[in-house]
């Protein structure tokens, strides 16, 4: 008992400065101890050293303590093959409660056991990112979905917070904004002061009460009269706020996931339906609703077709000076080959190819229209040569768009976006 | 595809007054069309549809709908048999996620989905509520341990917040304290104000953030100059705050847990570790923890052991005239076999008998004092003869104290107490 | 120096249980002292000081202190002359400021430092209360004035918060909502819970950031389908509330002051009419906005003029039966003589005799409807025979009815009202 | 009274985009409909309109806006010298009532007034800020003691609110931290970072409830082990945090006014006397309070007094280069000289030269120390040739320091500071 006696400390002491000094036990024992504690008292402290002691690992000894969850602390096949026989017999409760604690490896409690720590929900997705960075193995992705499973019960939609970030909101997840921010990188803080402060400008974010200093995923959106076609005028310095009279269109320019531990778990779809319900509210006079969005496959996919179409050969050339004018012979080759990509271009499973295409036209929305030299950015020119597009929710017909594309993978777009393929293109639709 | 279309219904649409109609589809088509769903927006709608429905069922109906659960929603054996033999031969992730897959019934991720819902955690916590309440049977009882399951990851203790409740807190929080306590029955909302506003009470807490107006589990303290052996003097109308220069220990008089729909989701002991941290902080001159503590279990054993001892019958007849008077004579008897019981009497298990003292003991406490005429109430009277205990939180001990009573089911307690036993009685200590 | 060095104790220290133990000099010595501090350290000490001592002083002395305030604190007539006659001839800023400091008195200056103590507002306002009940002499109402006059520029309009109150808001401030209700008594927390908790319920209060504790003034709404002519029926138990969809008439029922010691500081109109702004935001359905108003002074003037008016002293004797079906008979006479009271019985200023009228009607309300068997409380059978008004806020004519009223006297009446009243009576306006 | 109509307007409109359309009437009218003005619904929407017709003012415009002030809205010192009279005769309430009133100009009733507007406060400390900026007269003069008196009961200490500023305070108020810093400049948001976020760092701000995103002073707080002499060294880029256990000393190396527009109001020795109360809650370990202060005065009394001193002329060479290294000779006599200058150097009313050192001796602190090369930023090179000062917060000589000021202008000094003065220098200590 001198190992239990040892690793609970000093009890009930928390406090900066005045925390017993933390276990040296080896890290399986803290494990162990941590998994046979009976009191949360001990727990709580245990959790607390094994993070503490995590933190400070290398690379090679935190691969061990995860190899170790994947053996140590796996399900014993046999014993589920044994349960799962007696509850096909019995069929009673305590058949059934056998079956799901063998079925459940001991690490999924550990880890519920670990976020007892103060601060614990942020180590364990920390924790993650540390895994998805190593080198993949058997054992490791094993564990990964552990962790995505627990993750996706705890982030549950239902315990999300939407909030507002503004200019009025706190330096520290204003920082985080512009760190995180994927689509239109924010230069400083003058920039993001544009972003967020004038009247036509919003911005939402989705985030967890355990980890309230960190955004989950957020949205920028502009207030617009019209739906725009450039994202850099949009961006502007210097530009004019749109009268709140003149304000017809919503834009969503950029929505970005801030935590890499968090991936699998998807936020976009009910941030983006919460946000256009708040715009709804506020904002009365906004009927459409609508992205703005990049075409990030495109070029990639424009060098995969160029030995057989000279126009996406031009084009690409075009691109690679970095100077927009020298597209200027090419726009309407520009667009009429980013419809196709965007109709056309499908991964194995029949979904299409371009993933921004996915995340919307599996919302429900509708490929509205097509823009060139609508992102200018060096970025913009290499990724889709300066081609972006809007994704239009029309609230009339976003479910049946939806069950369109999910059970005949039928990319729901405006007829002007179609009349823009060349003859022949074949758009996945049944004639 | 036309019931698709149908549970769809408007998209986002929420607010109060504006919602479409809910689906009239059967309640388990509406399931299956919940755990189909592929995108957030639907389902946030079936979930609301669903849980609609179920407010509206009848008793019989809810019987229905768990046993749908429990059976068209259950796992399959073969299947999980087969996934596990496969897992032994790979080891891979692919087969583990099977295994995983296979081995968590679909009924789990269906209540996942439910939570997506406004207010559906509160909704999902009644609904274990009225499982609970009916006439078990195996199929009840499976389910409710997926319930069991689910809400032990999601009311993790690093989700809860600890708030201090005192005469700021909102009325409909307060409200809800007068209905929840469980030990000493709060009359009205002066007896309320009699135990939050005088400068020597406190009350703490927990949440859960997604139930922000409903308290789980709350304490009520008292600061006094000494350890109190009645708790109506505690209570009592009329007098007067002990001096905060006099104050030096803190009593934990009533402690209750507030959603029986949590059942079996422990709190308690994060609660007294929590809030001793906060005192400690708040109150340094206060030195001791200590609670007053009922003794439910005490007239029933002195029921059973009446027969063979005089000196209970004679006690057991003396409370039962109501009359605290009546027990004048009786009152080294009653302390003495109130110690006994704490002390000697075992569940099969070899675990204490009474409830609270297994709750006190197990979080490292120990039996300090034992009081005749203590709680000279109606309730008192009855359950307990009108004895209270003292268990002492000492801080420097509870860790042997947990440990002792974990590995060798030892009851810690005061020489006083023990003195207290007649000549031969086992308190179940090894010689 | 002594006294200096004595009255400044221990700087720095304001903590409870640790502040120096206030000064034993005379209260007089104690306010020369503040008059005189240089620096605020001294000064805030100063003032605890003083404001301590008051709160310990007997009637009698607090009449002398007041007393001390008058005379010794008083402004010098001969140096305001001297300092007006050296502006007159100057014209220059130096001698504007002594006169302005000359014709303030000293005791506003300590007033104001006074202020600075913790708490200070809120001690000052029962000063003035204290004030307020005593025995007038003209020394004390000369400082009611300076009270009067720094409450009217500390209360100002633009330093108010408006903040709903509802079943959420914490206790302390509900506790003074029931004890500050001055028009229809709110029996307890249930009944309490009846006015603040349906949906079709509002109350509305005014708070000052120093007293955020203390309602200022508050009013409460009852939404309603049409409007009423009952205020028991408003307040009925058991009552339905009324759909959202059918309210379109928000009814202010009850507004009362709370803070005797702001007496003569007007909040009322203010508060009217924010709350409307309130409402018409958050309830674009609601078209109507009336008082259901008691009428105080009706049963007094009935006594006055019941010896000339046999109808008068018929109806004051059925009230005084204290029996609502007594009045049956009487009930056409009372709907005319109390529009005849309003419509004409005046202050010798020529204002309407009635408190109530005069408010709303200087708010530019209307005389909408006269209603017998309104208020059937005792109260109300014995301040107006059961008789209550409804005074009408029609934005588009307020402006009009606050310039008549203001400029002509004139009572804007509806026309119904109008025709309540005896032939021949006078209302007061034009032919 | 087509007048009074006009500027009453739509009535109840407040939101935005929908208010009636401001009045046309000459300003003055306004004010005087403003000072008639019976209803508080008619005077907020007269205020706005002033104010917004203020706003879009010429300065000559705003000028004669003031000169109307100043003279149509005056005192009647003829009317004043009456009252006085009749007050002296009657000395009752009547009689005081009008001397109050007379001697009071209306033009402070109209500020009183135009402050109910929506952010009215903060535009009337904007419109004092303009007057403050035109080039004095009389009239302007005069008007400005207006202003400072209701600015000084409006900003009463007892008014306002001490808030913590951190790197988790909203962007709009560290955006004005960064704008209002008067001391040591603040580069951009990396620097503000630096001053606020590490453990040993800390900001503290008054706010006025009326203003709540405009802070009025601010100091900044570094936690030091032993007293620092280098402001350089205090703000370096990279520095490591002091650890908890090492600070023993808090340092105010900055305090800044916020609004100019409230000159005259003071709230510096109250910031820091409550700052002080926070740190020694918060951080007991810290036993010296203490600040690290410029000496803006020292360079010009050096040219002052060069051609008399050939080391003072020396050092204003060396400092001239702009190189700190050329100081290397002069360092002792840059100590002498800024000890002689804060001893010895006075205004004509015998008090300290120097503005900084009147601050905080008239706080009751004393000159601890003085720094050579302490800021050798450009600034501190020409207004100090580098030299910065200790004063110390002795809390146990803090009144008696303030007493000896005060009274005897004796300025307290360090023993080893006294040392410094050349022979024969006189500290204007009585000997």
């Amino acid at each position: 008992m001198a190992f239990f006696a040892d690793i609970m400390g000093t009890l009930f002491e928390r406090r900066p400065g005045k925390a017993a000094a933390p276990s040296r036990a080896p890290m399986a024992a803290l494990c162990d101890g941590l998994l046979s504690a009976q009191g949360e008292v001990s727990g709580m402290r245990l959790a607390r050293d094994i993070l503490q002691r995590y933190r400070t690992m290398s690379a090679d000894e935190k691969r061990g303590f995860f190899e170790h969850l994947a053996e140590a602390l796996d399900v014993d096949s046999a014993k589920v093959i044994a349960a799962a026989e007696r509850y096909a017999a019995k069929r009673d409760a305590a058949s059934y409660g056998e079956l799901s604690r063998e079925a459940e490896p001991p690490r999924q409690e550990l880890l519920r056991r670990l976020n007892q720590a103060p601060g614990g929900t942020e180590e364990l997705v920390q924790m993650r990112l540390d895994l998805l960075q190593m080198e993949p193995s058997p054992a490791l992705q094993r564990i990964d979905l552990d962790f995505a499973h627990l993750f996706g019960s705890w982030f549950n939609r239902g315990f999300l917070v939407l909030r507002h970030i503004d200019w009025r909101t706190p330096a520290n997840i204003l920082e985080k904004i512009i760190q995180y921010e994927a689509v239109h990188a924010i230069d400083d803080w003058d920039d993001l002061q544009r972003r967020l402060r004038p009247s036509d400008r919003r911005c939402f974010a989705f985030f967890h009460p355990a980890m309230p200093e960190e955004p989950l995923i957020f949205v920028e959106v502009a207030l617009c009269h019209g739906i725009p076609g450039s994202v850099q005028r949009l961006l502007a310095e210097g530009r004019e706020p749109v009268p709140d009279a003149e304000i017809d269109t919503a834009v969503f320019y950029s929505i970005s996931n801030c935590q890499e531990g968090l991936r699998g778990i998807s936020f976009g779809n009910s941030l983006i339906k919460q946000v256009v319900d708040e715009l709804r509210r506020d904002l009365p006079q906004v009927k459409t609703f609508v992205t703005l969005s990049p075409v990030p496959g495109l070029s990639r996919h424009l060098k995969a077709i160029a030995k057989d179409r000279p126009e996406a050969a031009a084009l690409l050339a075009a691109a690679a000076t970095g100077d927009p004018e020298a597209l200027g012979p090419h726009l309407a080759a520009l667009r009429s080959l980013t419809a196709e990509f965007l109709l056309t271009a499908k991964r194995p499973d029949g979904m299409p190819a371009d993933p921004v295409a996915r995340f919307h036209l599996g919302n429900g929305a509708l490929l509205h229209d097509v823009h060139a030299l609508a992102d200018t950015s060096a970025n913009g020119l290499r990724q889709s040569c300066s081609a972006m597009v809007n994704y239009l929710y029309d609230l009339a017909k976003v479910e049946r768009n939806n069950e369109n594309f999910v059970t005949g993978k039928t990319v729901a777009a405006a007829k002007s976006v179609q009349a823009l393929l060349p003859q022949g293109a074949s758009t996945g639709r049944k004639p």
